[in-house]
């Protein structure tokens, strides 16, 4: 068993992973594996084909970890220099296992081709250490044991690395930890910034004698990260118990776990309720109603909406009356109002959502500057409103509103029980 | 001016991109903006919050390149380290600047709130480097000159670290390399599969020698890579004739260029020719509203739309003749046709789009499954319909119909010039 908590790095090898197109995802594949396992990744790193680099960057990472995983670079090409690199780093020692030449040759036989001399690199293997047999491809993986620590191998073409981590990386991470270890829960906040999150936090971090936290605050919601190592059920308790504290201190300002999205909790409470909802919204567009049907099954909960980008389909699509528009302006706390009661009373829905503002960036003014939003929730007995402010780029803007207007439709069904 | 090659580093810091779920996607950004003045990226990492390693890497990281690029890591929280990993990597002083808390209060007050004590962290700067004003956001960032190389330092808030990009990176580089060097040109084609583009192509291939183009495919469109290097005048002659080779063959498949999305374009022509739309979209769910109202003056054209996710929304909000969904059901080119001409009728628009279909995963049956699209073009002449089959996950199946819808609209007013 290795130090606890053992610490991994990932260096992935190609210089493809450089441009401004695409990114490495291989190494999620293989932190999913480690995490499965509670082992740390602490850092990752993408480098291209030079050799002194490489060489560099293989040393560098393996003195800040226990565990080295590489991909990539194990092809047949002059491009392909991760084994030189390894042996150059390592001063290991290389041969050419024919039995592998042979491998190679008879996978291009089957397929009625000659193998390219070139692939006789493919063949090339370190002289003491482990050779990991490639069932999907050409390129065999490597399992060095090098200065007392691990250092693994492996293509970078996604169908034989994952067949790698479930041949040989699982089986030799539960031998090395002795079993899956990690436990996580993540609690989700709306209707807070990073900040307040932190600021309501501080008693639970004096209490944990400052016990970090993973928060991760992206697109207008907050990600608690509860994470258990150690035995099953000792792991799951702890993390039980941090989480009571949390929903303590947090209340409904939680809104949801794991995998939840806030559409997808308002769509559990309305299908539990058997109760309905419609929208009429202006500056989000048709968000509202995109992100409420992006849940499957939504169909028997939403009935349907109305983008009222103009004055007049506020009225003749969801009913609000234009003297409110004559008198307050299209955003307004009454034009947001009539639109949810509005759309409502057109729908024959138990709930209706009433959303307008100024996206920008035109339309904005002194006395309603881009950015404002008002937001509303109607039911047939009540209706509650909101004023925000979200000064940002058009599609923030839309996706934060859309956020305030979800969550709002929440509060309002938790808080007016029936 | 700088060796030539330069060679540039990056670092994202931030352990939630160091799980199983989310990749680093700024680098991506930084690596475009580098590439337009011909800078090689040589490495990129990924690490997380403990200080220690972060200096490490800052270190190391610099010592293999002459420009190093660093995001995240600047938030008000205690895992924000990338000030204090600066400071300890490079022997630098820090000190509070008073103007920069002074412009987060405000950024507080703006929203009616008032700043939390930890976001003063946020105006922590370096004694004697630059500080980057944050129009943004509260985090600034920093240009810092060590032994005779530069470091830049971003926040990790993709739409903070794009304004700095240009206000502040893309100037330096500028003068810093004298002139772009790379010059790039995106053509998108929409309607078409990655190898039917590719079969396309292969006279274009044999003309030029097989000389390699970098084709993309992402989100039901395909982007083709033109890229010249160079002197500019040379490299931009270049390019155009590539263009207008791949004109010839592609045509009206060709929507548009570099920055264009599809709903950017039809924006431009209808603000052009002073023409508008309307939509009444079912499986869609508000998504091709949404789409059309994320492009800035999208209020001068579009007009407003119907989601209607019930067959009564379907005839109360466009008007659909109840006789056609009795007769062929919800998910029908009549009732596709319907909701075209209804909501164009509604709106009084030049252009009416409508949108049926089975997004799944349940309401398939088997005369129409899962993936089932018809989508209808109307003005006051004519129409237009496609039935499409897009088998796939509910949100897929969504991006790729409004794809199809937008494209539709686009070659109906193509196709009949008034």
């Amino acid at each position: 068993m290795p130090s606890n908590p053992a610490a991994a790095s990932i260096i992935a090898i190609g210089s493809e992973m450089l441009g401004p197109t695409r990114v490495d995802t291989n190494s999620l594949k293989i932190t999913a594996t480690l995490e499965d396992y509670g082992i740390a990744l602490v850092r990752k790193s993408v480098v291209g084909d030079r050799l002194a680099d490489l060489a560099d960057e293989i040393r560098y990472s393996l003195a800040h970890s226990d565990v080295l995983i590489l991909t990539g670079g194990l092809g047949p090409t002059e491009d392909d220099l991760t084994r030189e690199a390894l042996a150059q780093a390592f001063g290991l020692e290389m041969e050419v296992d024919e039995s592998i030449v042979q491998r190679i040759e008879a996978r291009f036989a089957a397929r009625g081709w000659t193998m390219p001399v070139v692939n006789r690199r493919q063949a090339n293997v370190f002289r003491g250490q482990t050779t990991l047999k490639n069932e999907r491809g050409t390129a065999p993986g490597f399992h060095l044991h090098i200065e007392r620590k691990d250092v693994w191998v492996f293509p970078g073409v996604p169908q034989e690395l994952e067949w790698m981590l479930e041949t040989y990386f699982g089986p030799w991470l539960q031998q090395w930890i002795g079993a899956r270890a990690r436990q996580r829960r993540v609690l989700k906040i709306s209707g807070m910034t990073e900040s307040g999150v932190e600021e309501r936090l501080k008693p639970y971090y004096d209490a944990h004698d400052h016990e970090p936290l993973t928060i991760l605050a992206s697109g207008g919601q907050i990600e608690i990260h509860l994470i258990g190592d150690g035995k099953e059920e000792d792991a799951k308790a702890a993390i039980a118990g941090r989480e009571r504290e949390l929903l303590a201190i947090f209340g409904e300002k939680i809104f949801g776990f794991d995998g939840d999205t806030l559409e997808s909790v308002i769509g559990r409470i309305l299908t539990e309720r058997r109760e309905t909802v419609s929208v009429a919204e202006s500056c989000t567009g048709g968000l509202v109603s995109s992100r409420i049907t992006d849940v499957p099954g939504s169909s028997n909960y939403f009935m349907g909406g109305a983008v009222c980008y103009s004055a007049e389909s506020k009225m003749f699509l969801a009913g609000v009356d234009p003297a409110l528009i004559q008198q307050y302006g299209e955003v307004s706390e009454a034009v947001a109002s009539d639109l949810a009661k509005g759309i409502r009373r057109r729908f024959h829905t138990t709930y209706g959502i009433g959303v307008t503002g100024i996206a920008g960036p035109g339309g904005g003014s002194e006395a309603k500057p881009v950015g404002t939003l008002h937001i509303d929730v109607a039911d047939v007995h009540r209706h509650e409103h909101r004023k925000l402010f979200w000064p940002m780029t058009r599609s923030m803007f839309k996706w934060f509103s859309s956020q305030s207007a979800l969550d709002l439709l929440r509060l309002f069904i938790l808080r007016h029980e029936r």
